[in-house]
């Protein structure tokens, strides 16, 4: 018998599902994964639907391998290999953030890199890592439909807590779907301001031990921008 | 007598001006029609009215010289020649968006080629047809009035999925409404992130077999952001 | 006995004040005038109010000298003169904008021509004025806040359908309110469009006569945008 | 026994808090204090709480040091310095925005100076002043987490308006809680402004004398944008 995710997990995907929807980090695709309570090789994920529309129903577990743990699950995502193989490759991480938010990917397709510009973004202070999906696979529809692609998604990650992938968007990890709900946000936010500073002059980022310094004190105030985004959902139905 | 179209059909193209008035598509302006179900050389499109307010009640079949099958049709828009003239020259063509989305102007104007920086706008791989409309007929009020200027239009777009038409804004198609209206969508989101990007350095856009194969893909997935821009629409009333 | 203005005309200037807050226009600041329907030298405009709370019961009538035709009303807004001076010169002219509207600013500070970019901003071919004010008064605290400014700007917009203000915002007129609420959403869209365009390359105006032929149609249009407009505004309660 | 600060100072700040982030200058992060009323060396601030969501019950009184005149006071904002040490040092100021909102980095990033543009940014005349918190205390999280820290944002602000913080964000002040949140909005604005303005030429700014009577003038109409923000607002229950 299959070990039943955590009713208070569940819940706090949905949640994670519509906030990034609600905040502008996802529109009608990309996606938001934890790992399992109870199953370290499984993760939680919604079968194919808008974040913005995720119901309790939606919530599939996936092995490793991206197999549904029960027979008759609704049609995944095409992408869950990328939460797959992260979690395969990385047991720090426990959720993770895909997404196509439009501030980061001019980031992605000039290789320019993405740095911390205030202290909100101190966990972009190691870097971000960069997939090119040609030196995996060539020419491909930029999906990453399998195994092979999210073992090599992964790769490009390596210890960061985010990932550029040219000509498709990026993907962040966290310890906990609060963290990595938080790092898709500001990772956007820290792409925009970036951008605009770009056009005005030389930008001093923070430094790395700037950065790491800051993302430790962030960690601590986690539940505060959490809170106000479960509050700006409104009255919430979690099942429709 | 004239075979009425499908209630099914008309729901459909009511919707689809809803939706790309709330995605920021079109303001008062701009239209989006669908091919006639049973009569291949017609096609539906509202009466002269923004389509954010678009009604059962407003959507008139026209023929493929702009005219109102019926005799008593409402005022019409002043372009449905743009329709018109896409719908005899590609029989592959059911749905048309024309708009004056804000970030694919800049393109049209400087002559700028718009191209796929992610694999959500793999349809613009082939490249987007340019019509100036001073080659077909000189100084003019820029608008597509009258049969020829339709024709010219639908010349410019060639075999493309979308044209750019300088000082004014563009037209895409589609072979469905659904995968017309997720291109105007793209179209606008891939326009910003490319201006966006062109000022942070060289771009590496998609390649045409990347831009194909992506694009291929994307229409395996229509259902899952017309399900979330219709849900999004709210309590709907098709009648008023 | 002072001659009372339409009911209809006070309606409708309410309706322009919500409108242009709503369109983002305006914020705070700003006003919108129209000319008195039996007294052509007189005028009707908010007391100091924020236009998108604007109710019935603020509407003034004027004199061309800024002077509240009764003598209890209630406080007025500063510049008034603006509206004043420009009935006064332009018998042509029976509504006014004055706005701050955030994409045009760029313009008046760098002396950048305003130029159409598409035929909804046809309106913008003739060019538009530009007023400094140090020219009329050395330093000021930028408000036309007497006659003699008053005058000065509506010299500086001569027989232009708007005039940037340096340092300040921009006016626009229209002989009716629908299209002079038109003419100050679309300056607006057009600086958006033609600022994000100035980093893509060389751009193609609208030359003279596309842009005549364009603004001469599309005040045939004017109800469409503006019935859109006013539906946006949900329910209404003119008097609160 | 403490005196308590007047109720209608506690909703004041309360509104304050809610306007913040309606307006779009504080997102989860950031905060509004104000001097107390009845103790010149206290002042009001909420307990660690998203300002969008700020009640009555979160205002906490704090002292110079920062330490809460009662016992069992909410956790605390880790950089209620900025706000004590800013009161110590300047008695003419009686309430204080920190934010990190975003036009405004830009500048505190590349030292680009931010002038004013328009006359609605008057106070920004006599320049912003520019904090580098490496100079006090090397690197750091960059947060003003102690009493020091923000004696020496207190010295980087001097008379000014607002302080540039490099990596962070920035502070403004005021002699009441309306100017000091309308230079907080239109602070952000004018560096929206100046962004976009950077890139078609030259600026002509506003001058030191306009700037000053400008931002004179702009203090007595101060109550009609406060008004527009707390109607914006919608109905309000300020204990929830």
């Amino acid at each position: 018998m299959i070990t039943a995710a955590s009713p208070e997990l569940v819940d706090k995907l949905v949640l994670a599902n519509r906030i990034i929807y609600d905040q502008g980090v996802v529109d009608g695709m990309g996606h938001v994964s934890v790992r399992h309570n109870a199953l370290p090789n499984a993760f939680l994920l919604s079968a194919n639907r808008a974040p913005g529309l995720v119901r309790r129903a939606d919530i599939v577990a996936y092995d490793l391998d991206g197999q549904a743990l029960v027979a008759d699950a609704p049609r995944p995502y095409l992408e869950r290999f990328i939460h797959a193989e992260i979690y395969r490759a990385r047991p720090d991480v426990n959720a993770v953030v895909h997404s196509h938010s439009p501030n980061v990917i001019p980031f992605s397709i000039t290789r320019t890199p993405l740095k911390p510009v205030f202290h909100m973004a101190g966990f972009l202070g190691s870097g971000a890592g960069f997939f090119e999906i040609r030196e995996a696979a060539g020419d491909t529809d930029m999906l990453i439909r399998e195994p092979y692609l999210g073992q090599a998604l992964a790769r490009s990650l390596g210890g960061h807590t985010c990932v550029l992938m040219r000509g498709h968007g990026s993907t962040v990890v966290g310890s906990s779907l609060e963290q990595a709900v938080y790092r898709a946000v500001y990772m956007e936010s820290n792409a925009k301001i970036q951008l605009q500073a770009n056009g005005l002059g030389e930008i001093e980022f923070l430094n790395e031990r700037e950065a790491r310094l800051a993302a430790d004190c962030n960690d601590t105030q986690l539940q505060r921008p959490w809170f106000l985004w479960v509050s700006k959902l409104g009255e919430l139905d979690l099942d429709s």
